[in-house]
């Protein structure tokens, strides 16, 4: 069996979603549990973008990159000296670096994004991979755009960074167009003419799915002599997003006969990063996706029902990837339980035992309210419980509230504080979260756009989680923030000061 | 070039996801829009279910199944002659009509669900497919999970199904868990052993998505000698779904050299019943669906916005797969406007110049409220157009209502109405809609018990449409009902009064 090593980039290529935003925390934590997973790699950002990335890339580096244990760990850079400085001092400190330059192919990227000829382009890798050399051990050369680039130039661009010493060299399917047949054979031929140089070099996939194709994409090339695949959690990413690495892990599990190789890859663990993921960013994974939408190991005909391995590939429980959906209700809250809960399945340790305390008794409340609290409700409390320590004098919070809701006349009062100071405002308007907008809007008085209001339930019930999101455009920078309630109203009133405070404290 | 069929099965593969009701209404439009769409086969439904499904399926057949351009209708059958009996019935006046026989040929099949041998299974196949053909010309023979079969007794089954008269053979991976390339080699090796009885026989396929191959298993049948292929709208589907029939069809368009075959869907009807279904269904489409998800064909990167066709396979608005986004407002609303999109983008004719004015004074009125009106909101106002023809005497209708959140006493006033008689009640509860479906129920005094409620917002801004769906348990039958509001205590009220009065209706 070969190690197929898998370079997970969610935090990279997967974040590039437009419209979601992640805390600083939210993305420390998101590194964590990918670690958790078993990744071999992880991209962790593109430090170029801005100096705000590059702090968020130090922090992460700082949390998971210093053990023995820390996967390889890496950042985007194109090959220009600038973007590879920036990449190299943002991943200082980290126990396993590799560098990454990336480098555009296809007619179209040279054409029309590079404004350069074959020539120039291939000089130009060079440089820059000579120059990532000089800097570290390990570097990943990319052919970006590789599926649509002449073949022979592809093959000369390898051959070329195989001899400057690449590690590994990473062919993309830039805009998901491959065919997994003809993906395939590109890679068998890139192979051979890399084991001409050096068979120690590793070849690599990045598949995007933009005509569904992403995950037979990188099996075919896993077959044809790639022995690394990128992927992100939930398949998130620009676009239609890329090969997810839930379908690829276990299809090659699956089929490991057939391939003839294995990841690192903890089945069990995938269900878990997979909820916070979509936890995290509010992409919601829909009810059919394979390995981890709600539906994709329930039944609904009954003689499937009755016969499910005759309906089904392989044993999700065998497998480790079903989703333990406990429930937990005033009966069985016990802290034994809550504890098994925490650690065992939400993969959450608690600092001390203050905090587990706080935890316990939060959830005792959330039980008498919603009688059965499902794992997404546990999520939000522990979310609660991470992101307390704001600064109070500065922020807002709400108080009270008393929002009205009917045919007629639809009015909010609210009383909010900020420091000693409290705030109290009515409004009407043209419909409940109007009013109550229009109330926080001029208890604020700042001069906030709200571009995006999304809800969505998080869980079941007639008391269920309701999740609002909020995208705030305020002095020309966007601002994403978002809470959770039993009840929705309350939900639009946090989530809206959430995302003033974020516009706050970036100011800061 | 050679024709690809198109075999849609959204209205029987499809429609097996738990949870998901559809009205006869609703399951007519869909129909009327798949046809629309281009199918040149479709697949309506399971008559041995009950008698509702065979009435359904009658319902469709006399909607779009009489004119000499409609698609070859067909539904599904078990291999025994009462099942085929009740399909060639329930399919009685179609213009072009096929019969369905489905036989599970794995080890897996045979020994858990069927409990017979090879022989046994060969034989009762033999029997229904003679019988069907003794009821009509054309007849497809599935070789139910095809894909975990020994290819033996595939080939066997394949040789004796044409030599019997079978017009389609169509393997299935029922599981999902076939490899490209295999499953390509199968179909090459079916297509040699039907060629030895008559190369006029299509071979077809569909496929299951549990790994995310089912759109690459589905092309690499094709590339190896299928002529027709299975699919659903948006891939939905038990499980993980199918074949998305938008990728399928837009593959083999953009690798027309490679597959050398043609589909005849109109690319341009995809997003608009790519919407319906994701609108009646009640599934949401992940953002990064390929295709049809909101962010298909959005760049989020600067360098990509840039330079687009760099980072795109296809240009979305030439093959007429984009969405268009049109936005209604006071300024724009003209008559012509509502008319064009009426017709040219959601496909809805209205059917005479009194129904076209209702839809206009209602969008007025909508705009009014939220200024801004979305192709969804339209969906929205359509619906309520299309369902008011309940009898008015015996289901509940909502007068008024005033619900009062807030952090410490929820409360509920409702009047309701019924025929002549009005119900006023008044509740408390742990949350706003714990009050108000308290009041609810209360005022109806009908014993039903509540398993799902869900909110999603289906537009933008504050003022954004909520849907808010029900699932009720009412004497031991489910009854699923949504509503839709720019105010969600409104939505919530009528989705669950929708709810009741399914619950009555269906025991006239």
């Amino acid at each position: 069996m070969n190690p197929i090593y898998v370079w997970d980039t969610t935090l990279r290529d997967g974040l590039q979603v437009p419209g979601v935003g992640l805390t600083r925390e939210d993305k420390i934590e998101l590194a964590r549990r990918i670690k958790g997973l078993g990744a071999d790699y992880m991209e962790i950002g593109y430090p170029a973008v801005s100096d705000k990335a590059v702090s968020e890339i130090k922090a992460i580096v700082e949390a998971i990159g210093q053990q023995e244990d820390s996967p390889i760990l890496t950042v985007y850079a194109q090959p220009v000296r600038e973007e590879l400085e920036k990449a190299y001092e943002s991943l200082e400190g980290a126990r396993h670096k590799m560098l990454h330059v990336v480098v555009g192919a296809s007619a179209q990227q040279m054409e029309q994004k590079l404004k350069m000829t074959k020539e120039q382009v291939l000089f130009q890798g060079m440089e820059a991979l000579a120059y990532a050399k000089s800097l570290t051990e390990m570097v990943q050369y990319t052919i970006e755009d590789a599926g649509r680039a002449d073949e022979e130039f592809v093959l000369q661009m390898a051959e070329a960074a195989a001899r400057e010493g690449a590690t590994v060299i990473n062919l993309t399917d830039t805009v998901g167009a491959a065919v997994p047949e003809v993906y395939g054979a590109l890679f068998a031929k890139v192979r051979r003419r890399l084991d001409t140089v050096d068979p120690a070099i590793l070849l690599s996939t990045h598949c995007h799915n933009d005509m569904g194709l992403a995950v037979a994409n990188t099996l075919s090339a896993v077959k044809n002599g790639a022995g690394k695949v990128e992927c992100t959690v939930n398949g998130i990413g620009e676009r239609a997003g890329l090969a997810a690495l839930e379908e690829v892990a276990v299809a090659l599990r699956y089929h490991q006969e057939y391939y003839q190789g294995e990841t690192r890859i903890k089945m069990n663990s995938i269900p878990k990063v997979s909820q916070f993921v979509s936890y995290v960013t509010g992409l919601s994974v829909q009810v059919n996706k394979a390995i981890i939408g709600a539906n994709a190991f329930v039944h609904s005909q009954g003689m499937h029902q009755k016969n499910a391995s005759a309906y089904e590939a392989f044993s999700p429980v065998e497998y480790g990837v079903h989703k333990q959906d406990v429930v937990i209700n005033a009966e069985n809250a016990t802290p034994a339980l809550l504890r098994d809960v925490l650690e065992n399945i939400l993969d959450y340790h608690c600092n001390d035992e203050g905090e587990f305390r706080q935890i316990d008794s939060k959830l005792k409340l959330l039980i008498q309210k919603k009688k059965q609290v499902y794992l997404h409700d546990l999520y939000f409390l522990l979310q609660r419980n991470h992101y307390v320590q704001k600064d109070e004098s500065i922020v807002y919070e709400l108080k009270n509230f008393k929002v009205i809701s009917s045919d007629e006349f639809p009015s909010a009062w609210i009383r909010i504080r900020k420091g000693s100071e409290t705030i109290e405002e009515n409004s009407y308007g043209d419909g409940p979260i109007d009013a109550l907008y229009t109330a926080i809007k001029n208890a604020v008085q700042m001069d906030f756009h709200l571009l995006e209001y999304k809800i969505s339930s998080v869980s079941k019930g007639k008391e269920a989680l309701g999740r609002v999101s909020v995208l705030l455009e305020y002095e020309g920078e966007q601002y994403y923030a978002h809470s959770t309630d039993t009840d929705t109203i309350k939900a639009s009133a946090i989530a809206l000061l959430n995302g003033i405070n974020n516009c706050i404290l970036s100011r800061l």
